[in-house]
């Protein structure tokens, strides 16, 4: 499994415009092949997040990075939504998890 | 370079304890072979969270989270500050990033 870490940080101007943008956004990585899940925070004060997304493999990965409603985005996040960004792909070597017994 | 992806559940109890503990966290982890860098977002609301920490090399995680210190803050979390929790360790294949020109 492979996951993306996208880290950036909004220009906090567009607010009403970026919701529908990362909403739609949202719902387009959910229909992109090899797409596992997806969450994300922003912190509304200094406008930095993280969204992190997880994908099959990474061929699904560049699948999603090329795909022509994501380019679109792409665009327009770096000319209204965004100061600066990171995108980090990364192999999963080993997870594991713990949960309190209720 | 390698990452720990670390998501979490607050029980949102001990607020002022869970960050001293936090802090505590945040500088011993600073110290241990091979760190890079960490960041993270919490949502008050939720209570979910997620840490990103980087380091060198896997020896590097599994050293730090080995470390005395660390394993005391951990039993600490279990007990007292996390409801659930989920570790991803992955090795970084590639990164880029964008910045606005001013």
């Amino acid at each position: 499994m492979y996951v993306v870490i996208f880290r950036s940080t909004r220009t906090l101007e567009n607010q009403d415009l970026y919701r529908r943008w990362a909403n739609q956004l949202g719902l387009a990585v959910k229909k992109s092949p090899g797409y596992i899940s997806h969450f994300g925070f922003r912190d509304q004060d200094s406008g930095e997040g993280v969204t992190i997304s997880y994908f099959e493999s990474e061929e699904a990965i560049r699948g999603w990075k090329a795909l022509a409603e994501h380019l679109e985005a792409q665009n327009l996040g770096r000319e209204e939504f965004y100061s600066e960004y990171r995108v980090e792909v990364a192999q999963i070597t080993r997870a594991y998890g713990w949960k309190k017994e209720t």
